[in-house]
């Protein structure tokens, strides 16, 4: 099947979570790095307990829950200042390094975002980055008010682009998403940002070892992707440029 | 609201998921703890992914993978063989210390447990251990093949035990699992296993730290339980016995 439209997550695919490593280093000292990956590892864990439990909250607000938890998990109390100063850095995360060179060597294609980011998220992240203006559509799942990997969510897609699902090439760095969007009938691309590599013998795995290899590997959930590259401008040759 | 039955988790809530570190580290060494983590940690993930995915598989299954998931993460080959003993080590979880006589204390109610285990692993697992016999049912989220916190789940108790929802005490040690039921209507009891004290200054947060920090904390969900109590023997006086 013919690919016209390449659908991107956001979320560590185009934009690098872990920077807000820097933020939280410089606010909470040797705390930061635990704090960062707490932090998004309850992130996602809130967008799925929230959509099963048929509980909505946008993603800003589960952003913050799941700091506030993090915070005090090691013993910050999560004052109003300083998560504000935290949460601000979400909407100014590094783009990948490669991003900008990927969507011009793409820009053939009609090029769009789906996220479970807010739209006012979406907003001000992509319009303050480099790719700002680049995708015919920056796509919320705040518009079904459930979270990825539902299958509504993915549905957003096929009406918003005018694109048929299986003509849509999806990508995600995100080992769920890569599931998910399987699962609905993309054509789905992994971008394996994480290494799958085990952690070196007699090591001590601290947590940001953990976390990538909590979310670094694909995962067994029985939905393979069709292509794994290890950085965005590996898709051009996929796709034909 | 009177409450006419106590509804308990099994998993982490009267049988303790942890206890495999013992046959991972006689198998696996060193890497035992951190399988054990991962383990706990993915099986859960992927009882809620494949819930959101509409793509259910039992909870036999989906621990499997998260078994396989963890061993390659390590860099252990997921032989059939090694699946197969760590794996029969879920059908024989040792009870907490206090649950026969938390059930002894509360045995003029009616009890029952419920589960994301599949009928077959709760089979082996509640008769073979102490409390065999003491639960008027044991529910299997598997009669609706959803996961924990879909709501279907919940909703298997007032069919199978004849009593309002609002006259159930729902017992868990996992703070989704607790934010779920409220959500749904139960009363509900969190038993706090895990603990919520941060990790001492400068010290480095190992795997079973880390998951401590993931798991042992109630979640910022925006339902809170009823109560809160250490041991599950601390029921008894809140229901007046």
């Amino acid at each position: 099947m013919p690919i016209r439209a390449l659908v991107f997550d956001a979320y560590g695919t185009l934009y690098d979570v872990q920077s807000v490593r820097g933020v939280a280093t410089e606010l909470c000292g040797d705390k930061g790095e635990i704090i960062t990956q707490l932090w998004r590892l309850k992130q996602l864990e809130y967008t799925w307990l929230r959509s099963l439990m048929r509980s909505y909250q946008d993603f800003w607000l589960v952003t913050r829950a799941a700091l506030e938890f993090s915070l005090a998990s090691v013993g910050i109390a999560p004052a109003a200042a300083l998560c504000d100063r935290l949460m601000s850095s979400y909407l100014h995360l590094d783009l990948y390094e490669e991003v900008l060179r990927a969507v011009a060597l793409l820009g053939d294609y009609k090029l769009a975002i789906l996220s479970n980011g807010s739209p006012t998220m979406l907003d001000a992240l992509v319009n303050s980055s480099a790719v700002a203006g680049c995708f015919a559509d920056v796509i919320s799942v705040d518009r079904v008010r459930q979270f990825k990997p539902e299958p509504a969510c993915y549905a957003l897609v096929e009406p918003a682009l005018g694109v048929a699902t299986a003509e849509v090439l999806f990508i995600s760095s995100n080992g769920f998403d890569v599931a998910g969007a399987k699962r609905y009938g993309f054509q789905v691309a992994w971008v394996e940002r994480g290494g799958a590599a085990p952690p070196p013998e007699n090591s001590v795995v601290g947590p940001a070892e953990f976390y990538r290899m909590i979310r670094g590997r694909a995962e067994q959930l029985g939905y393979e992707p069709d292509y794994r590259v290890t950085r965005l401008t590996d898709l051009a040759p996929l796709v034909g440029r």
